[in-house]
């Protein structure tokens, strides 16, 4: 057996306290699997003093992670702290450059300095593993890398944040609204005080963009993935979508399309018969769609720490192993600058939501503008008459001059979204839709 | 740019033509990704003249594999051959006799011979690869032997065979019957002219024995396998499961209980909330519940050309990347001899289906007898009166003196296999039930 693999750990929240937790719990396993022990020999927190009801006996602890990240007394640095600048940066880059191998769980870290700590890490041949920074406890990262490393993929989606997944899954089941479902998910722990990066679909893009290196060889950038959040979901489109085979999910997708790479976070129609509607709660999925496997789908934990820590744990073994894989699955400096591609050449399925004036001929325009544009439509669906008969009593009273409307909701078949936007601008200044409409873009399997 | 990896392929199937198109069509992308050109030095099959659609110009063509296996022209063995014995298993044993890394997709030679060819790959420091042998395109022998490697397995189960899976299937949603829907399944080229070996159980044992070893070190042994297969499920199980919020697939589980490792192949009602229970048609889905991650699930194509020569090359690439991990992720040597545990030992919840004689007490009677046995149940469905009423006109006729009989379908809370098959046997005995019952386990998620 060689000599123990020692691992500095920085960083000792949820996801810090499980990795040391289970080195210890595996200790043996895990000896016997790599041929070596796996030591957790230094720590480094904020605060020395907190029970984190670890045994941290015979552990070195360092205030400052940079100086964990140099010490002698380790081999391997790994970061738990969080944030893509200050003591996270810092520290990691010194292990790279101190010449120590760097596992990460932080996917802002990655999504913003990613492709210079992976020049950094290849220039010196150590090893430099995120499989953590996506989808926690599930090893999409090693299955782009490694397990489909003779695949052309042309499409990958998934569920990359259990906040969302959890509230749009609460608002189907229980019939809630988002803001009453967004405050259970805060007093669950699932959602932060100030939950915009996880709702507004920042933290999604995060990850997609890791997703979109690997999968694409595309050079890290987070700012050129089309973002939207999930606050505009009512439980109109809620039902909607029920009623016609849907569910609504926030997903994170890239795809090849005729005009490059198309990158993007918004909130989806998935058929309900598919892999990834199934997904509720705080879960994450991800579907790789490529020309050899076909389609293939990992489901699993996106969150927590011992899920995490299974993943960090993974990193930590295949260094362990020797394994001297590129941290993207090839060379970091073949990895292309891709264009962001405008929505505007988005094709695919539409769901429409619209409040159209109960009147004669209203429809019939709105069909009018949809055909001038050559889209074509699916099913269409009316519901409970006109809206003065299907407003709930919490519902404010229409003013005085408002008009009639009728809620309708339509579904496209493929086409342009720079065709639907023009057909419903046109529709609005036509004055027959008396708000902006709802749209939600289908994501077929 | 290191010197080239020279492959050989021995079978030019549908898989190994597969193979050969994939590592021409990627080879850029390949030899970027691994810093070394993989190219196919030469081939072995039958057949020299046969037109495969392959451009083999510049390639070697060897009439016997077992030549194949140990020519100075390759550097890694690729057997696509099949079989467990035979030319198979001979060049592979040759290959690793002469040095030479191989990767294989043949599940019947790995749950055979697996531990020998393991053991000596082991001791030669060469590779022996297979995650094509299990799930086809679906990366399961990677997650287990690298992604989980930090985990302590409780559980997995999967769908392993795309032709029980298909049948299954097309009965529940085309309301046929196993022998139609297996002829079907014949046409299309999705069952064997003899479908035993899948029908039966047997292939899924072959890949439950791999997974086994894998996920909790145990020493191959596909023979311990409890098998039944899926040639009992009738309209009358499908329609039943259906109404109680299940479906039936055909399950291979290997679970670590308070008695061992219980290891069983076999159909199972499966709630259909759960991932699994999505999984239709010729796909395949692998459930681990680990300690660490929780439960994480892959779905992907189980079989299939591309899809499998998709496993094949992440193999091959891992060679040329210069991974050098054993065969079943610990030292051969370790794997441990674990014990059949008889079926009347597990636990869990049933589905039973008994024809019940249609006069007062013989539901009391069954009750009675459930009692004794400590089993409760969780519910309880008589369906369409009696057997008479219920019959339906392609149905033979009753026997002259044949009682009245009624369908009584049971799901019982967990329980024991002994308990159950011990009541049934009673209630038989007391003449209330007139055949023997449809028993089904239920696999909670």
């Amino acid at each position: 057996m060689s000599k123990p693999l020692r691992i500095g750990v920085a960083g000792l929240g949820v996801v810090g306290a499980s990795l040391v937790r289970l080195l210890q719990r595996q200790a043996e396993a895990l000896a016997s699997r790599t041929g070596r022990a796996i030591v957790t020999t230094a720590v480094s927190a904020r605060d020395r003093s907190r029970d984190r009801g670890l045994d941290l006996s015979g552990i070195g602890f360092f205030d400052d992670p940079r100086a964990l990240a140099t010490a002698e007394s380790i081999d391997v640095f790994v970061e738990l702290i969080g944030g893509a600048d200050g003591p996270a940066y810092d520290s990691v880059k010194a292990a790279l450059h101190s010449g120590k191998p760097v596992v990460t769980a932080n996917k802002a870290l990655i999504a913003r300095h990613g492709l210079e700590l992976a020049r950094l890490a290849e220039a010196k041949g150590l090893a430099f593993a995120f499989e953590s920074s996506v989808a926690g406890g599930v090893p999409i990262v090693k299955t782009l890398r490694e397990g489909l490393a003779g695949n052309s993929i042309r499409r990958i989606f998934g569920i990359l944040n259990g906040t969302c997944n959890y509230i749009l899954s609460k608002m189907e089941t229980d019939g809630l609204s988002f803001a009453e479902c967004l405050k259970e998910a805060q007093r669950l722990g699932y959602a932060e005080a100030d939950p915009t990066f996880d709702i507004g679909g920042f933290d999604t893009a995060h990850k997609l963009a890791i997703l979109t290196s690997l999968a694409f060889g595309a050079a890290m950038d987070a700012e050129a993935i089309h973002v939207e959040g999930i606050e505009t979901i009512t439980q109109d489109d809620l039902s909607a979508a029920d009623e016609l085979g849907y569910r609504i999910k926030l997903l994170g997708v890239a795809e090849r399309t005729a005009h490059g790479i198309e990158r993007r976070v918004h909130p989806t129609m998935v058929a309900k018969s598919t892999a990834i509607a199934q997904v509720m709660g705080v879960l994450n999925a991800v579907t790789i769609d490529a020309d050899a496997v076909g389609e293939l789908t990992l489901v699993g934990p996106g969150a927590g720490g011992d899920a995490t820590a299974s993943a960090v744990a993974a990193d930590i073994v295949d260094i362990a192993r020797g394994a001297a894989i590129q941290p993207f699955g090839r060379p970091t400096q073949t990895l292309e600058e891709i264009e962001r591609i405008p929505m505007r050449h988005h094709e695919g399925g539409y769901y429409v939501r619209l409040m159209v004036v109960d009147k004669p001929g209203a429809m019939a325009a709105i069909a009018t503008r949809m055909g001038e544009r050559k889209i074509s439509l699916e099913s269409i669906m009316q519901k409970g008459g006109s809206a003065m008969a299907r407003r709930r009593r919490t519902d404010p009273p229409p003013g005085a001059g408002e008009p009639d409307v009728v809620r309708v909701v339509l579904i496209t078949h493929a086409t342009s979204e720079q065709a639907i936007r023009e057909a419903l601008d046109l529709a609005l200044a036509d004055g027959v839709v008396t708000q902006k409409p709802q749209v939600i873009r289908i994501e077929r399997e």
